[in-house]
């Protein structure tokens, strides 16, 4: 783990070397991503078929056999037990109300002239949803980007989940059946979301694709991003923890190590003044490592890319914060409320020591689907907002094309556009002196 | 000019060829553009003025001249003679008033047991807007993409604008002061967006970058995304003309060259069923060509990429125009506000006779940046809602922990993410039985 302290001259370039990285950049993956979504684009279900024997070791005996039944969702549905399936029925519950909150209505308004205009709302009509599969197939992964989606109103659901050697994972079945997915694909890696961009023979064409993956999946969506929508590209999953010593240094150290458990490139960060409370924190976080099923990938994710920040004050662990941008932050603080004005970029903030990131990644409500890398400071968590577009209404009344016509005419003239100054003037009745 | 039929047995691939086709994929642009970001992300300062130099033949004596200072924008100002800049303030103001509709607030809820859930919204701290410089150089789009970014409250603008050879529009300068840009860069092409993404000495760097530009901006921009936000990718300038007939041959013949004369790669295309009204409306576009300043684009424009599709009725007009989803789209019908529901993908809808695409482009208020290449599908025009970012707000109550904390611990150990567990039991202090 890092040891980093805002006293030192060093700091900035500690901590740049912590935080900056950039993984846009790799031609190398670019290059064998490219290949793939051309051959989907180009050959559909049989470079899809093909690719899903090579890279997941699944053959199959026709294309249909790419489709999941709806049957089997069901099946899955029933065959867990019934607190499991009782606790991610409550998940989507409150999920499902957190996410009614963020829909939005069009609107419209009149001008003295008869002249209106307005901005009209619709869901999507058709989405895809990536779940990643094998060992890291997460059913609430499905149900945060699922329920979003429906609350929004999209008319198809489509999800693609890789089953590596025929492995389906029913929890992940049956939080599609619960999230209301409407059709299931056993296809992942780049090949799905060509699959979803282009459409195959069997695999619709999605207006959208959300959801997590690894850098194949990443890189293939920034590619075909612009043929379809995308949301974010999600990096590695980060934390930061900002401590007053409210919390016991036990409940912080599982904290870190709830993101660190995700992946040996996750991050988390603990971010102190009192220098007691970080050793605590600290000698705690090697205890819990020595007692956790995943401390193999947790122990490398705190060794490598942890790190402890000793600052100086309040004001100072804000600061920290803000250039972090964190995807999620906890402020385990006596008065959270106090410090969300000097906040400016998180994903989610986790407020007051009760408010672990794990109650958020499963049951709070809010999306767990949020902005990592930095992108907090310019993008936001996945909501209801983005399986919606807009549109703009303009309806001019023959006064209203009278008066705004002389307007544009005299702009676009301005502009050298004389097609539009022609096509303005054509409406304009009551020429001003 | 293209003319189809829906009657036709060939019109689904006639369509298909006139409509779809794939600007993603240009590996040869990539890899250039892709040297240039690298150039600018290591070098700062000294690359970009290395490029700048060779593809705006525009040399600096020091960095600092790549600044345009404030003053040269109210000169600019000042300079405009007073109706075209009365008219452009007035096309600001609009679009200001317009714009204010689309701010939305933060929001939270309290449930029974303390917690609260909620989501804050705030503006981007500072962004970026590439604004096309040279024969392109529309101080309209200034407006357009400044003006959003300032309703929303983005403390800091700052605008790149090539000019070629030192040559200055200083319409673009006027319509910069007016809309509120702080900072203006003389830098253009792929080498800006870099500039703006990664910053360098002199250019600050930004959260997000929008704005259109050629196939190296966008390319460059597509590139960047992740480390900065980015707008849609913007492909060319689209109309889709549905007439019933209602308006005369003349206005809808300015009309479907007023995107015409943008780009010899525009696309306007004419939909109706009444085949006398067609062959009116072909006939005064010849005529209109022939007395337009830009015929020989538009006119290019026309014949390769225009079209006439002459469809069975009104329920065939509106299948057509939600399978291209224009970026533009004219309802030159008597009763636009019948046609409404039956339309789902279009960036902006303008409704009735008198509401032509040129009023939209300058003053009636909406945004002109709009989605383009049928990505209204699942984009939307540039608004107030690009230039924020929202954070989760989740504070669990010690009651609300408890209840929830049983609930994440269930899900976590169901996904085997034990950490997860230990965190969320942490905070459990009266189990169920």
């Amino acid at each position: 783990m890092n040891r980093l302290d805002t006293r030192d001259s060093d700091f900035t370039r500690q901590f740049h070397a912590l935080h900056d990285w950039d993984a846009n950049l790799d031609d190398q993956v670019e290059g064998r991503v490219r290949e793939i979504v051309h051959a989907v684009r180009d050959r559909g279900d049989a470079a899809l078929r093909e690719f899903t024997e090579r890279f997941d070791g699944l053959s199959t005996a026709s294309a249909a056999d790419l489709e999941i039944p709806r049957t089997a969702l069901e099946q899955a549905l029933n065959s867990l037990e019934p607190l499991q399936r009782a606790a991610l029925e409550e998940a989507a519950q409150r999920i499902r109300a957190y996410h009614k909150h963020q829909r939005s209505e069009s609107w419209s308004f009149s001008e003295d002239d008869g002249t209106r205009l307005g901005q009209r709302i619709l869901p999507l009509s058709r989405v895809g949803i990536y779940v990643p599969g094998g060992k890291a197939a997460y059913p609430s992964s499905v149900l945060m980007n699922a329920i979003p989606a429906q609350v929004a109103g999209v008319q198809e659901i489509i999800m693609v989940v890789p089953t590596p050697k025929g492995q389906v994972n029913s929890w992940v079945l049956a939080a599609a059946a619960i999230a209301g997915v409407h059709r299931v694909f056993c296809v992942g890696g780049a090949q799905a979301v060509a699959a979803l961009a282009y459409g195959t023979e069997t695999v619709p064409a999605v207006d959208k694709i959300v959801g997590p993956g690894n850098i194949y999946v990443a890189t293939a969506k920034r590619m075909v991003f612009g043929r379809v929508g995308i949301d974010m590209i999600a990096g590695p999953s980060e934390i930061l923890v900002i401590s007053d010593g409210s919390a016991p240094a036990e409940w912080l150290a599982w904290d870190l190590l709830s993101q660190a458990e995700h992946d040996e490139i996750a991050q988390s960060i603990f971010i102190s003044w009192d220098d007691a409370h970080i050793d605590a924190v600290v000698s705690a976080v090697d205890q819990a490592l020595s007692v956790l099923d995943r401390a193999p990938i947790a122990g490398k994710s705190w060794a490598d890319r942890g790190a402890v920040i000793r600052v100086r004050d309040r004001a100072e662990a804000c600061e920290v914060a803000n250039r972090v941008a964190a995807e999620h932050l906890e402020l385990a603080v006596a008065d959270p409320e106090s410090w969300l004005p000097d906040i400016h970029n998180a994903g989610a903030i986790f407020m007051g020591i009760h408010s672990c990131e794990a109650l958020g990644d499963y049951v709070a409500g809010p999306n767990h689907v949020l902005p990592t890398g930095g992108s907090a400071r310019f993008s936001s968590p996945l909501g209801v907002y983005d399986f919606v577009k807009r549109s703009s209404l303009i309806q001019a009344s023959a006064a209203g094309a009278n008066t705004l016509g002389q307007l544009a005419e005299r702009l676009a003239l301005g502009e050298g556009l004389t097609a539009h100054a022609r096509s303005a003037a054509c409406r304009v009745t009551d020429r001003q002196k």
